[in-house]
């Protein structure tokens, strides 16, 4: 018998107390899921922005639905694999915002795009761009967009300049599709942005290029994508969970955390010291800026100095009051929720603390 | 149709050329998988140490049976959910070196201890040694041995007085067996370790209790485990991978890695940045003391300078030569292999880069 149906039983089940869950177990609070989305959305209705939530913070389509029925406009994957679940799903439009390489996965991405029709890529080279048109001729075509580097400092090209000539070398393939521009900025740089896409799309005009979509991106400074008045779309996912580093930036509070990973204190081997259940393969080691490992709701001021894989060691030196207890338990407000999606097959959600569904993450775990 | 089963298609088979994966994968060499294991065994072998692996590392029945093929005394598992994988699997005598709270794993613990034979926990306080005690009391007694912190700054009792009372209590129950002495101890700390097992069984002794079993453990020193002569097993877990930081550490040279992530570049947005498809969800963020996040074997002068979740930001301004191109494909070396087992539902192995086969990472994605 396969192990997994084997050990089904120990699962979390509809109706289940939170405190009945073994931990460690990362938890969704369906409240402040459902004003996440909400928020975001009239933000979104208001600016008459078009909304993509990007999917890899959860990877789970019924949570996609969710973010679709509250307005967004399809949907953003970062994999083949998430756009094939999805699409199985009924997801129709998709941006899969990644440079596609290699026979494997052009392959997969050819079925995707025959099987529905929103399937959209990026590229932000011309080899990326000869390769996808090489294996697109002959088939229904495909729309990229071109990514650009707005000074995020991950992929795309460099300048307006070089964005035209790529999207005409894109507009000239009669196996292509220009389908606009795409960007991942870093957060408050929406000048920037603007500035980038508007000389793109002055570029463009002059050969009759069309750039239809202006795709922008990121949850930490999403409250001022109105800021970038030339952008059609904006791209987001942490902000369905929302994690320690979004209430950083001043995205969220800390109270519009929806994800908590429960946990319990197996130890306390001195006064100043204590080790929770939770380690790096339930909380993973993202650090994103901050020196510690998470928050812990009930002890503010204790401090999770280090983890080892299933263990947190805590430094509790700076409790004012009450120490945790061996035996308690905590909920811990992770610095990243996306990466904790990618580590667990199942996500567990409650509302006051009764267990409402647990759906499988079922876009994690699969070939690219 | 279960989204798992229905994308299956694309997974390795045996047969198939590293080549033509998809990346990002890791990928198991089978020779240097086989060299690892029997270089650590005949040491063991020959310092007449009991060797217990941990199979955190790989979480994988086949590989757990390898290991006691050649040699192996036992295993050690760091959570309930691994012991079951591995007991329906047939291994019987297993070490969960975790304090064990909590009614649902209580008995999970339980069902386990009457199963199969050779099932062991640690306790390193009063409250977890009471909450056992109660729990198996009327049933099969369950056998516990006392974690000690020798300097490692985790889990365990702080001193070896302390480690002598807490014995007594486990030995004076009549649920518990005591069944000796555990500790996770910092690497080259071989001193510390066999004065605090050594002073505990001295305590001990005026009572007339023995301490059968002085587990010790950790890959970074392990072949200077015979600087411990009353230990009576040594447990770990990485040696059988290796990986970055056991090259560091001097364990293993970077030849002896077995496990490789295959990236491939996907962008190269300057002259001096390349962008790899392995990211966060991929090799984690696990730093351990290195400043960059894993080593690119065709490319040791360039430096993985962050990760976002699907990429690798990548310094090639070190380089002297020839510079990695779009599309080219590179194996990395990550920090540490244990949490990246904690990823991947399956690990494929290869030799002379054909793969072999492929293994379900069947302890992984459970209820702790």
């Amino acid at each position: 018998m396969d192990t997994k149906t084997h050990f089904a039983a120990n699962l979390p089940k509809p109706g289940d107390s939170l405190a009945s869950l073994s931990t460690p177990i990362p938890v969704i609070d369906e409240d402040r899921l459902a004003a996440n989305i909400r928020r975001v959305q009239s933000y979104m209705d208001e600016h008459h922005l078009a909304f993509r939530p990007h999917i890899k913070t959860h990877k789970i389509p019924a949570l996609a639905r969710q973010q679709v029925e509250a307005g967004a406009r399809g949907i953003n994957c970062q994999k083949i694999s998430e756009a094939e679940v999805f699409a199985a799903q009924g997801f129709e439009d998709i941006l899969i915002t990644y440079n596609i390489l290699g026979d494997a996965k052009l392959q997969r991405l050819a079925n995707l795009n025959d099987r529905i029709s929103g399937i959209k890529v990026v590229a932000d080279s011309i080899v990326t761009v000869t390769s996808l048109a090489a294996y697109f001729t002959g088939r229904k075509p495909l729309t990229v967009l071109v990514e650009c580097d707005t000074g995020g400092g991950r992929c795309g090209v460099q300048t307006p300049d070089e964005a035209a000539a790529l999207a005409r070398g894109i507009a000239a393939s009669r196996s292509l599709v220009f389908g606009g521009l795409m960007t991942y900025p870093k957060p408050d740089t929406e000048e920037a942005v603007e500035h980038f896409f508007i000389a793109t799309m002055a570029y463009l005009a002059i050969d009759g290029i069309d750039c239809r979509i202006r795709s922008n991106g990121g949850t930490p400074s999403l409250f001022r994508a109105h800021l970038v008045p030339s952008a059609t779309e904006h791209r987001a996912g942490t902000y369905i969970y929302n994690d320690r580093a979004m209430a950083r930036a001043g995205h969220c509070t800390l109270d519009d955390c929806a994800m908590h990973v429960l946990a319990t204190v197996v130890s306390r081997p001195t006064p100043d010291r204590v080790i929770l259940d939770a380690g790096s393969k339930a909380l993973t080691s993202d650090l994103l800026g901050f020196s510690d490992y998470g928050h812990i709701v009930e002890f503010p001021d204790a401090v999770i100095t280090s983890l080892s894989e299933e263990h947190a060691v805590v430094d509790i030196s700076g409790i004012d009051g009450i120490r945790p207890e061996i035996g308690e338990r905590v909920r811990i407000i992770p610095n990243h929720t996306c990466v904790i999606s990618n580590l667990f097959d199942r996500m567990t959600f409650h509302r006051d603390g009764i267990v409402t569904r647990v759906e499988d993450v079922a876009a994690r775990g699969l070939v690219w």
